[in-house]
């Protein structure tokens, strides 16, 4: 069966090679290191996100391909950074060897930086998106990539090792460590669409946003307990290594799989309620729960 | 005497601190980090440069205080990574514990990452901007950080630590790593005037702020050999003991001192032939380069 991504998962393919720099007269170790980090593997979850949401709202998905872009870029970096030594110290990424395993801590921290800052580039200057919707996006990127949104959950992640979490806290940490990106990159699909989508839709893909963004990271803590490292790509069981707090701990094996399937039912009827149950965005929740890596 | 600069570095002030986030129910650490980091100290250059740049367009420089804080939120973070073990290794900043021996290296890097984001909602979001202008300073602004400046001049200083440069190739590091932003807050300054300047007093806004942006770095590696680590706030000689290429010692230290001096007059000239020979823009070239630390 032929993946009904792969026009779509293609089009991203040659739009991040093309964003990419490949020569540097400076810095190509640098360089060398944000195309391992970005092409070296990945789902392209969030880039996938972007142009579903552009299309569900009637747009045309290879407008929302930079902006899309933006985000895997922005997801790479937080990658680069998260794997260092002083962060979760994970070797192995996508099956090979992590940024700073590859090319150095030093060329790491910095392919990482080069990353966030070529994000913003890649939106302030995609070809075919308004003036508004280009600040719209921006914006919201900057707000779900920083402090509010992915680099304060990854803080509170870290201060949290080896601490007892409520069930309740946890939710709130993964909202900004993994949701909150997730969230943008749709909504920045569907800001990306010709005609701009009305306020209550946009609110109704959010909240399908936080739910699958919930989901798949239940998911993710369920792998990295029942699957080995050569499935996942990155080092199995790391999780309980570094005595972080996951949903299997806190609520066992049985209760966490149930809690994502139950958020992919709220997801899939959040998108039936907007009127934005395509194909692709059904079938990226659906993927997103129902992985085994 | 009073300092010319006070009413605007007053503003400065205020405006980072505004901009700035002040509490995170998930975060705080990393939000103090980033205060820290940015209030602790330093000259304000670049963000006095846009000011004083969109005032010599007849802009009226309030307006561009918010793109001027994303230049020093930039400025900033690139401080805080620099100064990590795994780059220059330094404990010490403006007088103060460096970020990551404050607060740890994990909210260093996150807090970089985060002062990082902020800087393009600053300029996303600046009242009083047109579309037009904020989208062209953070096209501008994601290129001067990035990988073809101020990161990719960073991996080439740390690539080239016991390696012997030649002066062009050390100028072309430091035209990547520090001239790049300094250029960029400038131009961005002339973006913020109410109306457009033209291109070609632009292009010789650029060669001043390359001009001055060397100069400032000459005279950087000048004092890290004359000064005392008290003076400079930051641990004097690190550069011998990295066995960095500086200006001193590739030319030796009256050459470099020579060398300043001429990068000065020739930027003022430039800003003489531009029209744009302000109290301000004059001075801060002035300070750049007849400075103690």
């Amino acid at each position: 069966m032929t993946d009904p991504f792969e026009p779509v998962k293609a089009s991203i393919a040659v739009t991040l090679d093309r964003l990419l720099p490949k020569h540097s007269p400076i810095a190509q170790p640098m360089v060398d290191a944000m195309r391992h980090a970005v092409l070296g593997g990945g789902k392209r979850l969030r880039p996938l996100m972007t142009c579903a949401a552009c299309e569900a709202f009637s747009g045309d998905y290879r407008v929302a391909l930079p902006a899309a872009c933006g985000f895997e870029f922005i997801h790479a970096y937080s990658l680069i950074h998260d794997d260092l030594p002083a962060m979760d110290d994970d070797e192995l990424r996508h099956g090979q060897a992590a940024t700073h395993i590859a090319f150095g801590e030093a060329n790491a921290i910095l392919a990482g930086d080069s990353l966030h800052s070529l994000a913003f580039q890649a939106l302030a200057e995609a070809p075919g998106l308004s003036a508004a919707a280009k600040l719209r996006s921006i914006a919201l990127l900057s707000q779900a990539a920083g402090w509010p949104g992915m680099a304060g959950g990854q803080c509170l992640d870290i201060e949290a090792e080896g601490k007892e979490l409520t069930l309740a806290e946890l939710e709130q940490l993964h909202a900004a460590k993994t949701g909150a990106l997730i969230q943008s990159a749709l909504v920045v699909g569907g800001y990306s669409a010709e005609v701009a989508p009305d306020d209550a839709r946009l609110e109704l893909l959010k909240q399908f946003g936080a739910h699958i963004g919930l989901a798949f990271q239940v998911v993710d803590d369920i792998l990295d307990v029942t699957e080995t490292s050569e499935t996942l790509g990155k080092p199995a069981g790391s999780d309980a290594a570094l005595a972080k707090n996951t949903f299997p701990k806190l609520m066992g094996l049985e209760a966490a799989q149930m809690r994502a399937n139950e958020l992919l039912e709220e997801s899939l009827a959040l998108l039936e309620k907007a009127g934005l149950a395509t194909d692709m965005l059904t079938e990226l929740a659906n993927r997103a729960v129902k992985r085994s890596y």
